[in-house]
Formats: C-alpha cells, sequence, structure tokens
C-alpha cells in the first residue's frame, strides 16, 4: 500500500454530482490521491442529508470506502467546503451550479458539457492542449474558474489525432462510433434496447464529436481558441458493452506518410506535461497494439488505469488516407479521469496560484 | 395455411452444408417453398448417413420439419437427386465441391465465397444486377452453371448504394459494420470474446466490402464485367447481436443532390425484378425508417420475412456528401434468403432453360 | 392469409395500459383476431389525444399496424367503447380502474397483480383450472367481472405441475427462476445492471411464486378457491434475456412415481379445454423436449406462437423426487396471450351472457 | 509496489496447461508472488517451443507479464525445473500427466476433476478441510503428491455451508447454479448459445455438485474420508455472464437455528487457517451483503482480490429451512486461486518437507 500524505496537506475537492456514474467514478479515484482529499459530496436535494452509502446507488465493483459511505450528502451549494470543484453533474443542471461555484471562488473542473464551448473556457486534454488552460486568467470568476474536458467519445479521438496533426496535418476525419452503455450514465439505457440490440443514435453524440475536436486542435490567440481547419463527420453507435468506447476513425492528411511512418508517430508520442509527473497521467497516453483483433473494450478498457488510450487496426485506405481503430475508458479517460488529470494540470501550472494572487488584488 | 403444389411440381433442389447455419436456414425456408423442394441433404463425412435431425445441431427458434428431420444426410457427391443445388458450403471446401456439381450440370447457387469474383459467374443481387445473370451462358459447365450471391455484410450495403448510384453515381463509400454473431456460423465466436465486447477485426471481411460491391454495381460487357468506377474502404467489427449486420456508410456522390432528393430515391426505389413477383423477394427491397434511433437489428432484421433492407438516419456529412446506416439480416438476405432468391431468378429468367437446350445440342 | 369475420361481427376489446410492454403484445395478438376487434386503445394522460404510433415506443419486432398506429388514445375512461376490457395496467394504478371498468359492465381481463387473490376473482389458466371461472358469478359487479392471470414466472410452473399434482399429489416444490428483462417492463432493468451479469431478486416475486400456483392448484367451494396443500418456495433471479423466463424445479409427489412415469404424465397432458378449440390455445400446452441442453429462452419461447410451455432435463433427486426444467414466454404466456385466452374462454363458457341475462333482470 | 523476495528464495513452479484460461489465471496471480515464482510453463505439442506470448491467446484484461511472455513453452515432461507443478490441465488429459508428475516427485496442485475422488487425494478448500491435507502422507508417491481442489461451482456453495454444517449440521441441500461462460474455458461456449440466452445444461456438473461437498465435508479416518452424511441435488445453468457463479441454495438444517443465528455464523465464520497468513487467503472467506440485491456477478466477483465468497438474501423457507444467494469467482476461487491457495497451505503445513525428508529414508 503506497502511503499517502496527511489529509491536512491536501488539497480539498467538493464532488458535485456525487451521486451519479462520473461521481461515483470520482469518488473511486480520489479516495487515495496523493493531492486530493474530497470535502464534500454534493448532488440533488433528493439525495441531500442522506448519508453517501445510503444516497447512491454504488455501481462499481470497487468497494465504497466506508468513510466516504458515511459522509452526508450536501445540496450544490458553494458554501460548501472545498477549493476544487469537480463536477460529474448532468448538463440539465449544470450549467446555473457550476457557475455559481466558479463565482464563489472554486476551480470548477467539469465533465458537463455545458461550458465546454464557451469563448474563455478551456476544453482540456493536459496531453494534447495544455497551453489553452491559460484561458482561465480571462474568466470574469474572480478567483474561481472553469476548466472542461471533452465528451467522452471525443477523447479517444482527439488524443490519437493529435500526434498525426502535429505531424501531417489532419485535413479530415470520418469516425463511426461503437459506445458502451455506462456512457448513458444510470439508469441509462433500458436493456431491452440492448440485448442483441444496437441503437445507430446517441442524442447530441455526432455534433460533438464534429466540433469539439477542432477546438482542442486549435489555437490559442488573444481573441481565444482559433479552432483547427479540419473537416469532421461522425457516426455514433450505442452497443452492448458495459465500459469502453471504440472509434472506427478514417483520416485525410495534408501532408504525405506512409503506413509505417504513421505508427512510428503514433507509437511514440511523447506529451509536452510528461515532466510533470502529474498522478493520473498514464505512463502511455497512447499504445499501439499489433494484434490484428485488437484493441478490444474487455481487454484494453484498464490499461493505464483506464487513462491510456488504445489504438491499433492502422491500414491504407482508399477513400480517405489512413485507417485505424481507437479504445477508450469512457467513464475514466473520458469522464473521471479526465477531469481529475484536469485538475492535476491547474494545480502544478500554477495558474490557479495565480488566479489567487492577481484576483485578490482585483478584489482588494 | 398457403396451400403448396404438388411436390412432384416443384424442382428438386439439393442442400450442400446442410448442417451448417446457413444450411440450416436454407432448409428453414425451402420447407414450404411454392417452387421448390429439398430432394438432398448434403453434408461432410462426419454427418453422412445419419438422420438429419440427428447430425444437425439445429439452431433456429422455427422448429425443423419432422420429415426433414428424418432425411438422411448424403455426402457432398454431385450424382444426388436434384437439379439445382444450394450450397451453404465453408469456403474451406466450396470451391472444388460446387465445381464438380456444375459439370455434372446442376445450376449451383452458392454463398460461398471461393466463386465469387470468377470472370464468367455473376455475383448477383436479383434487385440490382439481374442482367449479370447471363454470364452463365459463357460458363464452361455444360448445362450445368454457378451462381453467387456476395458476401453478408456486402448485400446491405449495395442495395442501398444501387438507386443512389443510379441517380448520381457514387465515387466514393466509406463503411463501417457493426456484425451479427450469426455471420461467423457455429460454433463461431466464443462467447468470452462477445459478452461485454467488441471485436474490431473480421477476417477477410474488409476486401469483400472493398470489392464485391464493385463488381454488384459494375457493367456486363463482352469480357465480362466492367467494375464500378468507385473508391470503397471499410473498418468491420463483431457485436454481440445475433442476427442482423448495421453498416454505418458515408458516401460521396458524382451529382449534386439534396438530402430530401436522397431520401425520396432511397424510398422509391422500385428494382426491374419487381414483375417477377418472386416467391423471395420483398414488397420493398428497402424501407426507409424515420425514427432517429433506428434501423435497429432486434427490431427490423425480420422485415419483409428477412429480405428487406432498412435504412435510416440519412444525414449530410462534412467529409463525404451524405451518411446513413443500413441494416440486413446477414443469414437470410446475406446468405440464405439471398442464394433463394438468385435460384428463383435463374429458374423465372429462363436462362436455365437455355442452357439446357443448348448445352444439349452442345452436348450431343 | 386467413380470413378474419367481418369487424361488426367480432367482439369489441378496449386496451388498458396499451402503451405498456404488455399493451403492445396484446396488440399485436388482437390485430388479427378471429372473434376480437381493438375498439379502444386507453393509456395515461400523458398519452392519451395521441394516435398510438406516436404515443407508444413500439418495441416489437413485428411492425405496428398502420391503422392501429392512427387510433387515437383515450384515458382509461369506463365509457369507452369495448364489451371486454384487456388490462396491461401496471400495478400501481391497476385496482381502481379495472374495479371501475367491472362496475361499468366491462368484463375485464387483466395481467395486474392487484386483484388476483380476492376471494371472488378467479386467478386463471385455462388449461389448468377452467371451473374456477364460475366465481364471477358471485362478483359485485353487475353486468361486468373481473379475471385475473397468475404472475408470468408462475404460468409455465403451474402448468407443469397440474399433470403431476393431477396423477401424483404435489407436496412440495423448490423453485428457482431465471427470468427474462421484459418482465420488468419497458424502460425497465438498466442495461448496466445485466451486461455481464446477473441479479438474484425480483421485488415482490418470490412472494408470488409461492403463492399463486396454491390458488390456481385450488378447489371452488362454497367459501370460493381452497388453496392446494403443497409448500411451495423460490428464488428468483433476473439474467440477461430479452423473452423467456426459466424455472428450475424440484418437485416432491405425494405417490411414489417412476421417473418413466412422470415424464409420459407431462407429455401426454391433454387439457378438459381442449375440445373448446380457443383461438389462442396451442395445440400443446405442455412440450415435452428430450435434448440435454433444451429448453432454451432463444430456441424454445415462440414455441405455439409463445403459448406452449416447454419442460426438460427431468431427472430424480435426493433431497425432492423429481427435477426438471420449464420454459414460457413471459410476455406472451405470462401474459398477454394468457389474458387473451382467458377473454376467449370466458366468451366460449357462456357465463359472460349469464352475467348479462342474470344481471340484468337483478338489476332491473 | 510490494517488493518481493528475490527470484531465488521463491519455490519453482510448474504450470502444466499453462495456454488454456486457469493456465492464464496461475499466471497472472504468480507473476508477483511472495513464495513462488514460475520455472516452466507446459503445454501441448502445439504450443510447445514458441514464446508463451505467441503460444497463448492472452484473454485477461491484466496485461501479460513480458518476462512471460518470452518464457518458451514446453511439454508437459515431468523433468522440467519445478518442485511444484500447479496443473490447470483438461481433464481429457490431466489424469495420467499430473501421476507422472507426481511419480518424479513433484508436489502436483490440480484444478482438473481426475483425481479428485480418488480415495488418498484430498479434495481441498484450506478454510474448509485443512486436516485433509494429511491423505498426502498415505499417497504411493514417494517425495510427490497430488492435491485437488474441487470443481468451480463446488467451491462457493461448499464455503457458505461449512459454517453452517458446523454450527446446525446440514442434513440436504438443494442447489441451483448460473454459471459464467468462463467456467467452459476457451474458446467454450459459442455465443450464439449465450446471447439472449441460457443453456439449462453443463456436462457432468451437477454430478459434481452432488458429489464433491460430500467429501470436502467429510471426515478423515485411517480408511480415508468418510463422506459427509446429506442429501444434495443440483440443477446447473450457463448464463450470458463472463465470470462469477451463482448458486442459489435452499438447505435443510439438522439443529433448529433462527434467520438471525444463521446470518451471524455466516457473517462471523473464521476459519482455522485464518491464523496462517497464507499469501492468497482473503482477510474474510465470506462476507454477507445485506443488500437485497446482493450478490452480483459483476459487483462482487472481485470481492478479496476473487478469493472472497459473497453471499445474500438469506430467507426462511417453507420446503427446506432456509435459502440463499451465493457467488464466487470461478476462475480464480474456484480455479486458479484455488490451486495457488492449496499450495501455500501445502508449504505452510511443513508436510511437504515431512514428505521429502520421510519418502528421502524409504527411498535409500
Amino acid at each position: 500500500m503506497n502511503h499517502l500524505p496527511p489529509s491536512s496537506d491536501r488539497i480539498s475537492v467538493v464532488i458535485l454530482g456525487a451521486t451519479g456514474m462520473v461521481g461515483q467514478r470520482l469518488i473511486e479515484r480520489l479516495s487515495r490521491h496523493a493531492w486530493f482529499r474530497i470535502s464534500a459530496l454534493c448532488a440533488s436535494e433528493h439525495s441531500a442529508g442522506k448519508p453517501y452509502g445510503e444516497a447512491a446507488r454504488w455501481r462499481l465493483p470497487t468497494p465504497l470506502d466506508p468513510s466516504i459511505a458515511q459522509m452526508r450528502v450536501q445540496t450544490c451549494d458553494p458554501d460548501v467546503e472545498g477549493t476544487i470543484a469537480l463536477s460529474g453533474l448532468d448538463s440539465a443542471v449544470a450549467g446555473p451550479i457550476e457557475r455559481s461555484f466558479a463565482e464563489a471562488g472554486h476551480a470548477v473542473v467539469s465533465n458537463a458539457k455545458n461550458h465546454r464551448m464557451d469563448r474563455d473556457v478551456p476544453l482540456l486534454i493536459p496531453e494534447v492542449n495544455p497551453g489553452h488552460l491559460h484561458l482561465i486568467t480571462r474568466q470574469p470568476f474572480g478567483r474561481g474558474c472553469v476548466v472542461t474536458n471533452p465528451n467522452c467519445s471525443t477523447v479517444g479521438v482527439v488524443m490519437a489525432l493529435k500526434p498525426l496533426h502535429d505531424a501531417f496535418g489532419v485535413e479530415a476525419a470520418d469516425i463511426t462510433t461503437l459506445q458502451a452503455a455506462s456512457g448513458a450514465g444510470y439508469p441509462g439505457v433500458p436493456s431491452l434496447d440492448l440485448i442483441d440490440n444496437v441503437i445507430p443514435f446517441i442524442d447530441g453524440e455526432e455534433e460533438k464529436l464534429a466540433t469539439e475536436p477542432k477546438k482542442i486542435l486549435g489555437t490559442l490567440t488573444d481573441q481565444g481558441i482559433e479552432a483547427a481547419d479540419m473537416r469532421l463527420s461522425a457516426q455514433c453507435n450505442r452497443v452492448p458493452v458495459i465500459d469502453g468506447h471504440i472509434a472506427c476513425v478514417k483520416v485525410g492528411l495534408r501532408r504525405r506518410a506512409t503506413r509505417q511512418h504513421v505508427e512510428e508517430v503514433l507509437q511514440n508520442f511523447r506529451p509536452e506535461i510528461a515532466d510533470l509527473h502529474l498522478p493520473s497521467a498514464p505512463d502511455q497516453p497512447i499504445i499501439y497494439l499489433r494484434d490484428d483483433s485488437h484493441p478490444q473494450p474487455r481487454l484494453h478498457r484498464d490499461l493505464g488505469h483506464g487513462m491510456t488510450v488504445s489504438v491499433g487496426r492502422l491500414q491504407e485506405s482508399d477513400v480517405l488516407d489512413f485507417k485505424f481503430v481507437v479504445l477508450s475508458h469512457n467513464t475514466i479517460r473520458g469522464a473521471a479521469g479526465a477531469a481529475i488529470l484536469n485538475a492535476e494540470l491547474l494545480v502544478r501550472s500554477g495558474l490557479r496560484d495565480v488566479l489567487w494572487a492577481g484576483k485578490n488584488e482585483c478584489r482588494s
């Protein structure tokens, strides 16, 4: 067992939407985090006041930490203790709650879609666009700020596009996803819809896959993020899998490349943040698997504690230039783990301290 | 109950590979066929000599016809009774057996891949390229001939491309499939590979999807079939579904079209063979479904007794011009039903009679 | 196609709870019924006023009849047209609505649990206890009446116990079920609970299996039904199956029997109602399957159009006397088909006419 | 990361049947074992000579240790290096191979059924019948010996029966299992048999469940094991679950007990071996879960690293006295983990040293 710093030395974190699927994953991954400790669990009125173990229907194989089970759930009130607010809130309610937490001085790290495309809000994947984090210094929230992670199906695709875009320029990508049930939360997709079946539709998902990557792969300018110049189109399917989204990607490149070169670029991807040694950053953000039948959700979703994106089946294509398959763990790399990694980058970058210093001045 | 013509008025049909999954579907669909009667069931040495009910592990919900259950399985010897041989043989053995049946004067209607790309063998979908059937008059088999149907994942895609190709010219298509377990036969895919999982690989399938459609949509010339000029690329996945292949298709067209126009063209598709009233031809070879979450394998695979192809989710795309979703029943429309419909066209076309007449002369 | 009597010659039937899973099955099975025609579709306020095709999320592979799709859904008001009311209502609301329909003179044939154990309400399986139908003459509903069918997991078990009870006397039965997802309705069980999983609990189900069979196998007396004298205990599990409940039954008999004798009794079961030729009664209410791996939900649930109960794997047991496996289609034999068969028996028995005649007098 | 003793201080272990499902689990659990190191990997002729990573189709989410992947697979020849032989061999070949290893002086710890019921072979669950291990001193294998673990469905049931038998005397048990696909190995059950389906039959399984528990719960005497006096009967089903066998158990007790008392006895079970601190022994061999819907395979199979047996839903029963549900991880607690725990007990008990000392004398 690794030894943690004493609780008092760790940064206090509020979980917003603590009883949902993403909230549960956040709790699972924070229960022994080296930098963070959970100071408050917030959820709807319905859950507030109950011990967490009673309020939540725990759906993860990792047993719920007994000390968390006893914590009393609170409403999403910005007065709760905690300097970082990790939000797994549903988008139906996330917008105003997250804003109020930011205004109250919290660093809000959100998994919800509500603020992702806001002009001054970073849509962040630490391995891909860490520099976008600077946007938070332009936010109107005083000491508070809002940072978001992309949609669960976007993360894997963008992680694989990043080294290709750097090396060859991505001109176009056609994406077809096979997405896991957990992406829809709990209760989510009825079993009558997924046993012996596929649903070729996920509300809003194709739009997110066609827009979010352009912002993430875009350029930070004085006017905000200038979207990357690429054409994207997606078809999204729900399949009978618990966790792990597959994306079949066809990609057109601006510069010629051999298959061998593309594979090397994928394999050798080393992100800028590698030297920061963030606790949740996997040793390898991308792993290239050579077996023809890989990646598979059940076998590879947990690589790198769920934070490694697996890529395989790279082939030349007659329509666009190349095609390959990407797998990422949707509730870890695509949600809870993504948010925690964002929070880690926020802390390590020192930008949060800048906010606290600078904004204190502004306020005084 | 509909009344069948007396057995003696129906054409005798041999089933090759009678114990396999396609063989079972052939038997299911021929047990009350208006034109055909099963005269012999052929399979491997291992099964030969046993009553069919004992030799085959019947895997269909429709109960096995007791009179079929009692028929004794024979080896695949061209001397068996029967003028048409419907083959559900595995490609590992289909090549020489089918050839020997053709040489012995059988009209071989095959589901195996072995002869599909042969120069003088029609790769036939009656609603799409009925004229290609004339190729059989160029075959070197005397009174016999070989007709093939395409791979199970090809059929649905080509059926949807046909009206688009006629109306607008298909220039390119990017295809991602989500294929059912029955496509791999029995025992086929282990359940350990498909529970809570997807396999992003099906051996040989992507190649078939990139080549077969060009032959089917090609033009009959004196030199054989001139392949259609289009670029194709596919990624094929196995998903936990019993029957019904989904294909997510992105298509580039040669002539501009509105979404509305494309939908009309799909909906109003009326094949040349509509007036022939072939017993297995569905009223609608293509049905366009408007519900955003359709087509779904479990709900729509059996439309038109499994012979109707369902299309839905037509949208404009930023990469190629349009995208849509196609569903077809892989062991019916994509295999057994396809072969039977081919046999029906062969009979109705009169070409078989031509062979018999003409070749009789040649032989005499 | 079989020809139906003209609509005006058929008895008008109201569907209560028309949009739910049982409601959909009722509609599917009544759309071409020889005796009945659907005169009204009733559901909650939320659905009322909409065309049925819009109000219901149709979940069956059989396409919805277009004429039904256009019928406007009504609220559950006893003034609607119809002499028989077939109820697939949820038990949360079924009690008072069904009562009000009975009081208004409808023959209510219900699938809900609310009135099943009422003293003067028959809990009816036509092949098992047709005589219990006489209870309706003791009901306080004037021309109206209430007839119920048992819980979906009870039907199969009781059907198999009936011939054994008649022949040998059932003293005890230990039952373990493996129940399909459709038993929980739609949306019902979340897919996150059933992919790669089993839930060893179904609320209220074990109690129903321990009580309902005793009433059904009981004796009609002047004081009502005297429950059969047997000990019952059940454990109920939800498994990842769409339709078809398996019950593993161990049974203790009052009279000694050989395995061979028990099998014969199961196979040769010929119910009293066989001569009535009710339209929904299967040729064989019980089929005994000899293959060691049968019955299986996917292969055998649709036997007898879903109305045949499959039994297999009969063996002697060291604890109770015998053990065997029962399969029945839970939304057909266990719900919609059961209710329709009850309605058919009600009509054929003439008891409904008695009510109308007799009660008219009483009322005048 | 915990630090292991240097390799030279650890006991060398041969894996027999290394490429199969149980072999893979053995490797997974031994790759960082405190006492053992893998010295040889043995499998069939087909695999011999290849690096393990090539010979085996690795099916576990835990990545294969690279140093193991490079080890060359050997045939099952007793001359290989290793003092303990852990066998995951298929029963079709296990008998003579295991015997030859024992005769060559290996301590054979086997998961196969072949020698389980042999008179002088312990059928061992360390928490249940550690004393039975003394049987090995009566074996005719010189320094070698054979120890077996029970069938995967037996382990969980016996673990739950043990405290009840000690406290109240088990007179009878009726068992119905819902067993995972991995129990059949790889490729094992075809997905066409398990998607939307249940198979109510597993060859040989019901017999094992009716006999093995009596030996395990029996008494060691001079004549061998005197079987426990209890009546057992089982019905076994295969369900669409990857790992984790459910058993629904009804139990008749010799002494009266309240439900509360039975629950306490289950919860407070503390095995004799608790003080030995065997590396693979879970903190709690039995955990009693109070949530009505527990235990569930996906949520609880991994408790105690897969070695804890979960029990829940304890209720009084009208037929036998009590009923409850047991869950155990079939390829860990029911196979690989069971064998390793047996090997650990063998080492800790000192009996292996006795064999080596004593038999050396005999031999000299």
